[in-house]
């Protein structure tokens, strides 16, 4: 039974690897992200991850955990606050905020970093599963 | 310069692996995007792709065209409308549709897929490059 | 000891996930590697692969079989003849051409498809290993 | 329009992925680019990237910028001159030398590392792009 409040997280260290992998997949291979000579000299100093990848993070939390298999992820918003960089720890973060008719449900969507600063923030609107979706797997 | 009405687009087919390394960098293997047998007995028949990847390229357009390179990714809100299946060819396309204060924009993003229906429908709100941060590339 | 008209081959079938990684690698995400929808109105009629994907492999038969593991790779010219398919079984295929002063060697290097085409004919230069060099391995 | 001396150029920071999928697309698994411990006591002292690798960045340059999309890639030369260590940022440069009958041109094609090192030296022959290909795309 989902019940406002409920909380998971996911947790992982930013390889250069998931960077760069997410930059083959994507195509977005903008110096900011792959070139560590020209990102000396940009914003933030060094490479960082992409916004979405970060937020990609959230998608794993409602899916695996909050509410979990068999979700349909209708809906997410969310805000890039602060970069994240290579050997970064983020944690995503999903609380259940509100329970909407029609077995819908508003989540609460966060990242954090290892020092506590939140890096991403946001909302998620799902379908909850039903039993039946629930036992299909 | 930036006009209201510029659009840019990026194309994919969205292949098996693209879905799995998705899946493996994210942590999101859940069977709807991994397990073919199981799928087949779910909500859409077979693997699908996750919607943070469909939406992803939203940000290589963004990142790469338009704005393009020196923008600053604030924000992003999608809403997933219908599956993509693996060999789907997805367009990610970008529109600019205001221009507000302080060199920020708010971009229509949307994802079709081969037969032209919408995926993803949603909306970036982006700083656009300076010109100096244009130089530093 | 190695002698003129030594051959060693490599096969492999290309998969799409060898294209879309490649792709991601270098940053080349081309609608005729990447995008079946488009490539079909393209001169091959759908995806190929990239020309210096399938050319790597005389690579890998140069440094693991002949000359073999200690040989330095110093040149590499590869014409493009015909294109590579997704599923295409490709076999690289190294000869000694000549022996050459100072411990180099000229090669022959092909790579065939399935149905004996010539799909990327060319030569390498090579300087082989000493013995030395072999028992660092 | 191409004209004699027009340039272009791509840069990424090589990362241990790139080198390490690279090894696992094409089968060159070489002490040299995967053996940390054994390459401490090989020539370079420590993995270093594939020169196929390396080179391959000059197709993305043909490929997307100059000629660009529509171009075909018919012989690349290439003479692999110093090692590319892992976090080392190369540049691929590509440069119009000559223009040739039948719509051909010759390249230079040559890769940098991040203190200006000539790591490939070499040239390229392509086909342009006719205005018909380009509208294909």
């Amino acid at each position: 039974m989902i019940e406002i409040g409920q909380k998971a997280t996911f947790s992982k260290t930013i390889g250069e690897s998931d960077i760069y992998l997410f930059a083959g997949i994507t195509g977005d291979l903008n110096p900011l992200h792959v070139n560590e000579a020209a990102a000396k000299n940009m914003l933030f100093g060094k490479r960082i991850a992409h916004g979405m990848l970060t937020s990609s993070f959230i998608s794993t939390v409602i899916a695996s955990k909050l509410p979990g298999p068999g979700t349909i992820y209708m809906e997410q918003n969310s805000r890039f606050l602060k970069p994240v960089f290579i050997g970064d720890t983020i944690t995503a973060c999903v609380e259940v905020a509100e329970l909407l008719p029609r077995g819908k449900a508003r989540l609460t969507t966060q990242v954090y970093n290892q020092d506590g600063d939140l890096v991403v923030d946001g909302s998620a609107l799902v379908k909850l599963p039903a039993v039946a979706d629930l036992h299909e797997e």
